[in-house]
This record gives structure tokens, C-alpha cells and sequence, in this order.
């Protein structure tokens, strides 16, 4: 038995709500426990702690305290909940949602600690959507001069990005702006903590923070955006650490908060949609990962770099060290299904399924997967969220057609998991039309659960379906850097085969099915080319705002 | 007062399930009582009676035992209700579904009474659906030999009228066929029962029967379509009796049953929704009465003879003598709104109208009158039940597009009300552009009691709305051409003025809202005229159906 067998890390992924720690066996990756704390703060949208400063729509913040809390209070239960004592630990690594960026002073004080009554003093959600019209002007701007940077965005920087979110803090908060010695990712301000030294990991940089080439966007374009913007890149770091790298070890402090010994290795941040590769043993060149859940993330290493139209970036390194990271995305995936579930299931329908002892999504799951394909008569477009890749386009709508007064909830449930199954092939399809070829198709996150979903997937893309073998992609995949970190494997591909989990062609196509769906995909793309100039559902957004102010 | 005003006539309607008897004052159109009697066969469409002979799928029949039956218990329990003797009453009159059809002996003996056991022998109800292969063989003929009545119906005979179902008994039971001397109308087989004389009323032979300019089709034409269908026109009547005419008197044996004196005038047999225009007295020209209830039927006489894209038919005198008369519809209208709340309504909404005491629609409707016009930022092509006018297309369904995650149902329910207003503008406008005026929208029906509907159709349509005054508007119809018949008023047009009951300019439009109605009203054409060519809604219905099969 190797010497990892009796060696261990910890994985923490912090999410939107609550974050997870976990400890894992440096040997193989087996899970012995874990823990969770939710955030006392949760998503602070409405007002500032302390109740009295009051926040605009689409504002979305956090607090660094919650963050840190969980360090505190997750890892030590994890550990007692694994059996583990801390000494057996040699390496921590964190996964982040991201962008969540943050203004802190030179020492890495978060702005907030100081100006507790300042809105743009306080961490940025990913989620955070007040930015839009900065992004607007940095999107015109780029695509006016022509900035090399945007094809590796898909054409659009988001607003939930760094740049965005910076300039927003310049021009609403000036005096914060220029206290705000540093703009940081929380995926590298929580490493800093643990550490008491800055890095900045590759892959925020490259996939929120423009880095591209080795480098952030010129002065001259940031002073056409706002001259008082020109030295915003100042803010941001210099060298770029790559992932799986040792940010530095356990401070004193840190040590005695998360009870791990000082001097434990502590991994280079990163997001947790790119870590669950990882965790998924699949970082090899064409291996898409699809994080699915609420909305679906989509990661994919390659060895080819091209201009995939509507994706949310390629990034050099990205992923894995020495090869390009792409990245795209569906807006709306399981979130369809819950608006859906809570919205149009008749009380017949709810009824009929406590009586069968199930949940409303296993009631439904249960009557669409005894229909033949296209039995329902249905097609929709799964923009009930926007549409992430390949359309871009935040303001599209969903849409849904075929329906008759025989159609039944069921009926419409399966034409919206086929929806997303439909838009999942457009991606894919995409990639490969531009040259990245799609060997191998893997999903993670919680709609890995159900079964006939799956199934469709694999018939729908006509390929077979890999699944991830753990319910905590993040953090094991952050669990699997920090044993990098730590030495104990030369290199992430070395440490996810062994320490990461994949079910090969756990779900195969079907040929008939497979068939079928060709036509019914042949009426999907119909409608998605007719919808996707945002012509009428443009349109419908205005005069719906219109109506609502 | 006048002699008219103790003195009373008779309306009886003979629905889909049940017919009604209401017992009318001659002098004011006062409905005094009313009574309502079951058929017990109610809709025939699985078995014959007797339960050994299985019917077809889309078969559907009726007995005219079942008619009968009204005729001696609605008949006298409306008097007793009414309060009125038999011998106050001047006149009966009839109105029907159509095209309801029967073979009969040359005494009008229904030929089910002799042959139980066979299926075609059975009258064939309006939504017997079985004889599409012979209507569209009429349809591909008449249009390759440019019949010129064909135009006189928008195109298409439907698979419900007299020429299909007499095709299909003919090709699929000859010797029933061989033995039907006469082919007839329930509308004028009731009359006949009643006088003991056989009419043939100029509606139904024109909308059902495609009587136009004098005749009917040709023994050429109908030998084109099978040899043995050359003679067919000799089963159907010789000269019409005009809408209003007396047909004839009741017989010793008619008036025993109805308990009525023997000879009491009886009016030439008619079709519920034409006579209704009478009973909300809107029989002038460009007067358009929608009788609106689980689907919407058109009716508007007019003094222009044009052929309007995609109506059912215009037929001379066919609505009331002297005129053409128009039909156009709308093929789902209640039927989708109970289909929504049926399938789509939650259980929390469902119970938040228990909680107010209020039913679901009610319930939805109070929410989504409180929404500005266009804040749910929806569209929907209300062809859940395909579209009858303008495009005459049964493969067609339904679409909605602007879904987003924040949609609630009380939003879908409102874009479904709205999108079938928006169905009528269409053939409101269609009518206009080939020069046929509507000079007022005049709704009957049961959805006239829905207000906010009303509204919503007053300012999508830009017209005051005018709605009818009774609850039973074919039973009243009924009872004013029985008063005509029965010589109480020279025509219909004076005894609808007298006894019909209408409030005209009931709803009037909002401007503002009128304004925003246009905007997604020219969304709703968009997306109309995209679907209208069925490309894809035609496609989705194919790979159902295959997969259904």
C-alpha cells in the first residue's frame, strides 16, 4: 500500500449559499467525510448588514466573515466526521463560485471591514447583475477597436465579470474605487487568507478578468472607457499562479482556525465549475464536462485553440496546465423544471403523486419516460433563463410549440428536458463545427441523479453518457489540487486518475430513440434559427419592461 | 297592449348533450320558463346501443329517440315552469347542431330503427370525424376541376358536412346507402317529425349541404368521386323552405306528445348558432355575432357577396332571407382556458381560490385583470384545437412564446384570453379586407359573462363590444322564427327588433390599452404568419402520431 493510503486532503468548495468541506484519501480519492455550513448571511440583495443602507435591483453581495466561517467550523467537522485527525492532512485547496470579486486594502482587508456602510465596499456575487450597462459600454467599445481579446469571449464580456464590476464600483463609488488597493476574485482573497500571500489563479484571470496572451486589456482602452479606469489592471494581479500550483502554506493563524497544522499546503484558488473536471478524472483534451444543475456549465479541456461562436471563454491553461480551457454554458436547466414543477402541475398531478409516495419531479419523471420520443407533439426553446451558448443573449425567452388540448403536464415536462438536451447538442455541435473536437461528453452536478434524464442526454447527442462517481464534484476536485499542491502527484491528469471518479458510457444511445430525436432536433434548430435574432421575443422583453415601470 | 303579449311561442335547442325548451311572450321576447331534458344516449361514439357492435375511432352518433324524448318532456315541463297553457302558444320552432345527419326511408323513418345493428345507419353527429379521406378527395377535386362553389367556403369542405358523411356511407356501407331514401338534416327530420312533412331549410343546405346559386354539385362532379355517388343529390330536398317560414303544422300525433293544440304553427328547421343572431337581434348587415363558448362561431349577414379567405361559408338568405349570410370560427376559445386550468394550474393556486372562494377561473381571471396590458411579456397562437378561420387547418396547434422563469400562470391564462381575442381580429380583418364591412361586434355565449374578456376583446379589437341579453340565446332565436312562422311578425329582422334583447356598446375600448394591444397584436401576427404555412406545427403532428401508432 502506497504511502498516500494513510494521507489525506481537504477539499472546500464554497457555493452561493453555504460551503462544503470534505476529506479525501490522497491514494484513491475515497470520500470519509464531510461537512457544510451555510452562510448567517446568505445572499445579501436587499440591505447591508446592520439593516439601515437599502440596495438597488439585480444587486447581489456577500460577506468575507461567512466564507471564513466555514473554514472554522466545515473543515474540523469534516474531519471528526471522516475519522481523520489533523495531522494526517497534508494539503487544503478551496473552489469558489466565480466571478465573486471583491475591493481590499494592500494587506488584503476586505473594503467592508472598513467602510461597513458603503454597498460597493462589499464582495460582488457572481450573480450580482447591476453592472449590465458598464459591460454594454465595454463590449461596443471592444468590438469598435476590435480588441483581440473578445472572439476568446465568445464576442461578449458578461456584467457578472471583473471589468464590469470594477468600472461599476469607479463610477458609482469613486472613493471606494481608489481605497480599493486591490480587485480580487474570493477564489484567490480566500487563499491569501489562508496563506497571508496574494496569487492570482489562471483561471479567473483568464475566464472573468480578460487575461489573454499574457496579458490584461491596454491602459488606452480602459482610459476610452473612463479615463479614471486607465490604471484599473493595477489592482489586479501581476504573475498568474497555475492551477494545481502550492499557493503557500498555513499561516499561524489559519492554522489554528481551521485546527490544521501551520505550514499544511494550501492549493492555488480556483472556480468550481473548472475543478470538478478533476474530480471527474476528465482533463484530457476534447473530455466536456457538464456541471448540471440549476444551469449548466460546460468545461472542456483541448490541444486546439479556435473561436467557438457563443462560448463564455477559451482560456490558455485554464483547467489544466498546458492546455486550452473552454468554457461554455446553458442559462437555465434544472431551474426550467423547478419554475416548471411549481408553476404548471395541476393540484390532480400533485395529489396523484403523494399518493404514489413520490416527489412531484419522480412523478413526472416516471409518466414522460413511458412516452415513445415525440409522442407529445411538442418542441420548446430552453430560454426561459436567457440563452448562455451559443446565442448570447440574456434577453431571449423561452418558447414552446405543438400544443393541443390533449397535451398533458407530463407532456410539456419531458419537451423541457428535451429542450435542454437540445441546446446541450447545439453546444456541442458548435465546438466541433469550429474544430475542437468533443471525444468524450461527461456530466457532474445534481441532475446526474436522474436516470431518464440521462437517457435522454445520450440519445439525444447519440453518444454515449460518462457520469461523474461523486455527489461532491467541487470539493473533490479541489481535494484532488490540493494533493498536487502537496506533492503527493506531479500533476492534476496524474492525481484525477487516480483520486477522481468517472463511469464510462454509464448510458448508452439508443439507436430508435436516437432516430427519432434527429427529427425532432431538425424542428428544435427550425425554431431556435427563426427565434435567435431576439427579433419578436426582444420585442415581447420591452414591452413587458414597459408595462411593469 | 298588444294581442301579442298573452300570447307565446316555443324554442327548442337541441345541443350536443341535452335539449331545452323555452316557452317565450310573442310580445317582448320575456323568457317565462324554461326547462332542459338529457339525452341518455348522449354522444354515441364507442358502442352502438346494446353495447355489441364497436364503433371507429373519431365515429360519433346520436339517436333520434333522444330528440324525440325532449320534444315530450322539456316541451311541457317549460310550460308548467312558465306558467303558461298550451293553448296561449302560437308556434314551435327548432334549432340544431350541424351538420347532424341521418339516412332515412321515404317516410322519414330514421333507418337506425330498422337496422340497429349498423353503424352508418345511425345519425352521424357534427363532431364525427370519421369521414376525412372523403372530404379531402372532395376537396382535391373540386379544386382540380375549379368547382365554383368551392371559393363560397374558403377552400375546403369540411369532413363534418352532408357530402363526406353521405361518401363515407356510401364507400363503406352500400346497402345502407342503396336503402336511405332520403339523407337529411336533424334540423329538418325534427320538422318533419313535428308537421309530418318533409322541408329542407336553406341554411343547412347551404353551409352543410353545398347549395349555391340554385343547386348543388353536379351528377358529374359526384360521379367523379365514386359512380355510385352520382345520384346522391336526389336523396337531399328539392326546393329550400326560407329561415322564418312556416314548415308546417303539428300533427294529432305530434301534439299529444308536446302536449301542444294540433296544427300549431311550426318554423322551418335552422342551426343553433344562426338563429342566434336573431335572439341578440343583430340580423342587419355587417352585424357580427360570436357566439362564444368552448369554441367561437361567427355569424354576419351582409348585403356583399365576397369570398373571404378561410370563412366556413356564405351562403344566400342563410342567416335571414334577403341576405348573404357569413360564417367564421374559431375552433378553441373556452376549451383552452378549461384545458389550462385543468393541466396547468398549480396546487398552491388552486388553493389560494379556495381560500378566497373563488373558482380557478375567477380566481386566475381577478389576477391577470390586475396586470397592465403586456407585463407578462407573452404571445400565444391560440390553435390548440387547430384554427377553423382564417386558415381552415385542423394540424395546426398551439405556441407560446416569452416564457421566462418568473412567468405565473395567471400570466399564461391571460395570453391565452388574449390570444384568442386577437384570433377574432384576424377575421374581423380578414372580412374587412375583402371588402365585407363589420359594422359591430355582437358577443353571445356563455363567455359573455366573463367581463374581463369582454374588455380584453372591446380594446383588442378597437370597436365597442355589444353583447346579447339571454343566457339562452338559440332557444330564444328558436322562439322568434317561430313567432315569424306563426305570423305574429313579417319577418325576422321586425320580430328580432321586438324580441330580441341585446346591449349594444356594453364594453367600449381604452384607448392606452388599445395602443398597447396593437403592439403584441402585430407579435401575435408575426408569429401567426410564420406557423400559418404548418411546416413546423404539421411535422410535430406527423412524429406524434407515427409515434402514438
Amino acid at each position: 500500500m502506497s504511502i498516500n493510503s494513510d494521507r489525506y486532503v481537504i477539499g472546500v468548495d464554497f457555493g452561493t449559499l453555504s460551503g462544503r468541506a470534505v476529506v479525501v484519501r490522497v491514494s484513491d480519492g475515497t470520500e470519509l467525510g464531510s461537512a457544510i455550513h451555510e452562510y448567517p448571511h446568505r445572499v445579501i440583495d436587499d440591505t447591508l448588514p446592520g439593516g439601515r443602507v437599502r440596495l438597488g435591483p439585480d444587486w447581489a453581495l456577500q460577506s468575507p466573515d461567512d466564507w471564513w466561517e466555514v473554514l472554522g467550523t466545515a473543515v474540523p467537522a469534516a474531519l471528526d466526521a471522516a475519522g481523520v485527525t489533523a495531522d494526517q492532512v497534508i494539503g487544503i485547496a478551496t473552489d469558489f463560485t466565480a466571478c465573486t470579486v471583491l475591493p481590499a486594502t494592500a494587506d488584503g482587508t476586505p473594503l467592508c471591514e472598513l467602510l461597513p456602510d458603503r454597498p460597493h465596499a462589499w464582495p460582488k456575487l457572481w450573480k450580482h447583475h447591476a453592472a449590465q450597462p458598464q459591460a454594454d459600454r465595454i463590449n461596443a467599445l471592444a468590438a469598435e477597436r476590435g480588441e483581440s481579446w473578445l472572439p476568446r469571449y465568445g464576442g461578449k464580456i458578461s456584467s457578472e465579470w471583473q471589468f464590469a464590476k470594477g468600472l461599476q464600483v469607479l463610477q458609482e463609488d469613486p472613493e471606494v474605487y481608489d481605497r480599493a488597493d486591490r480587485w480580487i476574485e474570493a477564489a484567490d482573497w480566500i487563499v491569501w487568507r489562508l496563506t497571508g500571500a496574494e496569487t492570482r489563479n489562471v483561471c479567473t484571470a483568464g475566464y472573468k478578468g480578460i487575461h489573454q496572451d499574457g496579458g490584461y486589456p491596454t491602459a488606452e482602452f480602459l482610459a476610452a472607457l473612463d479615463p479614471g479606469f486607465a490604471g484599473f489592471t493595477a489592482k489586479l494581479g501581476g504573475e498568474l499562479s497555475p492551477l494545481g500550483g502550492l499557493a503557500g502554506r498555513l499561516t499561524a493563524a489559519a492554522a489554528k482556525h481551521t485546527t490544521l497544522p501551520e505550514g499544511t499546503a494550501v492549493a492555488v484558488g480556483n472556480v468550481d465549475a473548472h475543478v470538478t473536471a478533476a474530480a471527474a478524472d476528465a482533463v484530457r483534451p476534447g473530455q466536456m464536462v457538464a456541471i448540471m444543475g440549476t444551469s449548466t456549465c460546460h468545461v472542456m479541456p483541448s490541444d486546439q485553440l479556435a473561436e467557438v461562436p457563443g462560448m463564455c471563454g477559451v482560456v490558455r491553461d485554464g483547467i489544466v496546465p498546458g492546455l486550452w480551457g473552454y468554457e461554455a454554458g446553458q442559462s437555465g436547466v434544472g431551474d426550467i423544471f423547478a419554475w416548471f414543477t411549481e408553476n404548471s402541475v395541476p393540484a390532480s398531478c400533485t395529489a396523484r403523486a403523494a399518493e404514489a409516495g413520490m416527489g412531484l419531479h419522480e412523478y413526472l419523471t416516471s409518466l414522460a419516460a413511458a412516452q415513445p420520443v415525440g409522442a407529445h407533439g411538442l418542441v420548446a426553446l430552453d430560454w426561459h433563463n436567457g440563452n448562455r451558448s451559443v446565442l448570447v443573449d440574456h434577453n431571449l425567452s423561452g418558447v414552446i410549440a405543438g400544443l393541443t388540448l390533449a397535451t398533458r403536464p407530463e407532456d410539456v415536462y419531458r419537451a423541457l428536458i428535451e429542450a435542454t438536451a437540445f441546446g446541450a447538442r447545439v453546444i456541442v455541435e458548435t465546438f466541433e463545427a469550429s474544430g475542437v473536437p468533443v471525444e468524450e461528453f461527461v456530466v457532474a452536478g445534481g441532475l446526474v441523479k436522474n436516470a431518464f434524464l440521462m437517457q435522454v442526454y445520450a440519445d439525444v447527442l447519440r453518444r454515449p453518457l460518462s457520469v461523474i462517481g461523486s455527489d461532491q464534484g467541487p470539493a473533490l476536485g479541489s481535494a484532488i489540487h490540493a494533493a498536487v499542491a502537496a506533492g503527493a502527484y506531479p500533476d492534476i491528469t496524474a492525481a484525477a486518475a487516480a483520486m477522481g471518479k468517472r463511469t464510462a458510457a454509464a448510458y448508452l444511445p439508443d439507436d430508435a430513440r436516437a432516430d427519432a430525436y434527429d427529427r425532432l432536433y431538425a424542428e428544435y434548430r427550425r425554431l431556435h434559427d427563426h427565434f435567435a435574432d431576439g427579433e419578436i421575443l426582444h420585442r415581447l422583453r420591452a414591452i413587458r419592461n414597459e408595462a411593469g415601470s
